[in-house]
C-alpha cells in the first residue's frame, strides 16, 4: 500500500477554520432531556471481535436538510408519526471500535473541539469505557465532513492518536486535496473543504489510501459506500461468518433511510447515486442479516435491516448485560 | 388509605423458597455478548419529574412461553424475521424510579439473590445512577410474580429499603394472601404463591391498598391493567401535561405484544382479559403520544406506540446525552 505524508499548503495554514453550523444544540426528542449524562459507550461483540461504540456526543440540525427531493409535508407527518421532532433533529454520532487478532481500530475521529459544544465527548467516553486511546493501531476515516474528521488534531495541533496508522479512501483524499478545490466549491461548502484539508495535513499523520474491499487489518476491511460524499467509505468487520458494517454516513437516519430509501439530504453530494448505494446496502444487510452501525442513528446504532413491503426497517440491538 | 401489616402464616415459614426457573442465563441476540458489562440505568425527564430506568439484569426462558394462543411456527417466523431468537428469549427488568416533588418513588423491587444468577443488580445500578437507597419514599408493587417482588428482602430477610411506604393493588394483595391460595394452584405455581406471600409479608413492611386511578404522590398514580395478575396495576407519571406509564407486566414483549396484541403468554394469568388490557392500553398511549416503559422491553424498555394498521409498533425512546 502506498503510504502518504502530505504536507500543508500556504493557503491553508492563513485560514481560519471556524465551525461552519455553531447553533446551539437542542433537545428535540419526544421525552425530556436527561438531568444528568447518560453513557455514551456499548460493548458486544462479532465472533472473535471485541466491540464498542464510543459516542463522540450529538449535535441538532434544523430537519430542513432531511429528504430534500421530497415534499416537506409529507417528510415532517413521516417524523411526527415516528416521535421524532418534526422541525429539529438529533444526530448521535456513534464511533465503531474493534479489537480483533493484534489490532486495535478506530473509525473516524469526532469534530474535536471544532463543531458543536455537544461533540468533542470521543475521548472521553473511550476513557470510561477503558480503552486506552494509546493502544489504537489503525484509524480508518469513512468521510471528510467535519464531524467525522476535524477531530484528528487536539488543541494543540497534534494528532489525537499519535502512534496510530491513519486510512482513508484513495477517492475521498483525490477528492478533498485537489487543487483548488477551496475555490471550486460554494462559498458555504469552502469550511468543509479547509477543514477536511487541514485535518488530513495534519502534521505527523502518514495515510494509507484505500480501494474497494481493500483490508486495513485481519478481518477488518473497507468498501466503497459512495454519494454523500465522492470517495465515501464503509468499514466491514468479519469473524466467525458474522459481519458487521460501520455505514458512516451512508445511511444517517435510523427512520427515514429505511422507510424512505429514495430520499436524500442536503449533505448528500450526490443524491441519486446516495440512493443507489443505500438501496445495495440495505439489500446486502438484509439479505445476509449482516449488523450495521449508523454513525448517526440513535445512540448506540446499532442493529439490523428488516424487509418491509418495498422498504425497510431499523431493528435496533438488544442491549445485552451478560 | 388503608395501611396493612400482615404477619407471616406458619405454613410459609417453613416452605423453603427456591427459584422455579432455575435455568442458566443464555445470550440469545443476533449480536454477540459484550466482553464487560454495558450500563444499566438510563436518565430522562417527563415535565419536571426526573426519571431514570434501573435494571436489575436480565434472564433468558424458553420462547414457548410466548404466544401460546398462536400457531408455534408462526411466533417462531414472527421472532426470527424480527432477528430475535426463535428459541431463546432475553428479557429485561426496567424499573422506574422517578424524582417528583418530595417524592422518590421506585417501581418494583427485582428479584435480589432469588431468581437468576443474572438478575438482583437493582442497587448495583442505583449506586451507579448515583441514586441514594436511603432516599427512597415510595415503593410501588405492580404484581407479585418472582422478578418484581421477591427481592423485597436482602440476605438477612430485612427489608431493602426499610423507611420506604410500600404499595400493591387492593385485589392483587387479596388474591396472593387469599386462604389456602398455595394448596388451591397447580403443583409448579406453588412455589410463585409461596415467594409472593413470603414478601408481602416481610418483617417490617407496611402495605398501602390501591384502586384504580388511586395517587400513590402528587403526579403519581396507578391504574388497573389486570389479566397477566388478577390484581396487576401499571403506574402513570404526569407532569406538565407529559404522561409515562410504567406498563409493569400488562405487556412484556416489544415486538409480539405490539404486531399481535392478541397473542399472549405462558405466565399470563387470564390471556383474554391481557389481551383486553392490552388493546385498551396500546390505544390510549397512541391517542394522547404516552410514553411507556415495558419492563421486560429491551433495555432501557422506554418508547411509545406508533400505530401500524391494525396493529401497532415500539419506537424506542432516543439516548439522550444532554
Amino acid at each position: 500500500m502506498t503510504l502518504i505524508r502530505p504536507s500543508r499548503r500556504d493557503v491553508l495554514k492563513l485560514a481560519a477554520v471556524a465551525p461552519a453550523f455553531a447553533l446551539p444544540a437542542r433537545a428535540s426528542a419526544q421525552l425530556g432531556a436527561p438531568g444528568s449524562a447518560n453513557p455514551g459507550y456499548f460493548n458486544f461483540s462479532i465472533g472473535q471481535a471485541r466491540v464498542t461504540i464510543l459516542s463522540d456526543g450529538y449535535f441538532s440540525l434544523p430537519t430542513s436538510g432531511l429528504g430534500v427531493n421530497a415534499p416537506r409535508d409529507e417528510v415532517e407527518a413521516f417524523l411526527e408519526r415516528h416521535y421524532q421532532n418534526p422541525q429539529q433533529g438529533y444526530s448521535h454520532t456513534n464511533h465503531l471500535y474493534v479489537e480483533l487478532g493484534e489490532a486495535r481500530v478506530l473509525v473516524d475521529v469526532g469534530s474535536g473541539n471544532r463543531w458543536f459544544d455537544s461533540t468533542g465527548q470521543l475521548l472521553a467516553n473511550m476513557q470510561a469505557a477503558g480503552i486506552d486511546p494509546a493502544g489504537i493501531t489503525h484509524v480508518v476515516i469513512t468521510h471528510a465532513h467535519p464531524d467525522h474528521i476535524w477531530g484528528i488534531r487536539d488543541d494543540f495541533d497534534e494528532p489525537i492518536f499519535p502512534d496510530a496508522q491513519y486510512f482513508i479512501g484513495r477517492a475521498e483524499y483525490e477528492y478533498w486535496m485537489q487543487d483548488e478545490l477551496v475555490n471550486k466549491v460554494a462559498p458555504e461548502e469552502q469550511q468543509f473543504v479547509l477543514g477536511a484539508v487541514n485535518s488530513i495535513t495534519a502534521e505527523g499523520l502518514e495515510w494509507g489510501l484505500l480501494t474497494h474491499d481493500q483490508e486495513v487489518a485481519p478481518g477488518i476491511r473497507v468498501i466503497d459506500t459512495p454519494g454523500h460524499t465522492p470517495g465515501h467509505q464503509s468499514v466491514v468487520v468479519e469473524s466467525d461468518g458474522k459481519q458487521l458494517i460501520a455505514l458512516g454516513d451512508a445511511m444517517s437516519h435510523a427512520y427515514t433511510n429505511f422507510a424512505h430509501p429514495e430520499w436524500f439530504n442536503n449533505f448528500d453530494a450526490d443524491g441519486a447515486q446516495t440512493v443507489a448505494t443505500r438501496q445495495r446496502l440495505l439489500d446486502m444487510a438484509a439479505t445476509d442479516r449482516m449488523a450495521v452501525l449508523g454513525y448517526h442513528f440513535p445512540f448506540p446504532g446499532v442493529g439490523h435491516v428488516m424487509r418491509e413491503g418495498d422498504a425497510w426497517r431499523f431493528v435496533p440491538a438488544l442491549w445485552q448485560f451478560g
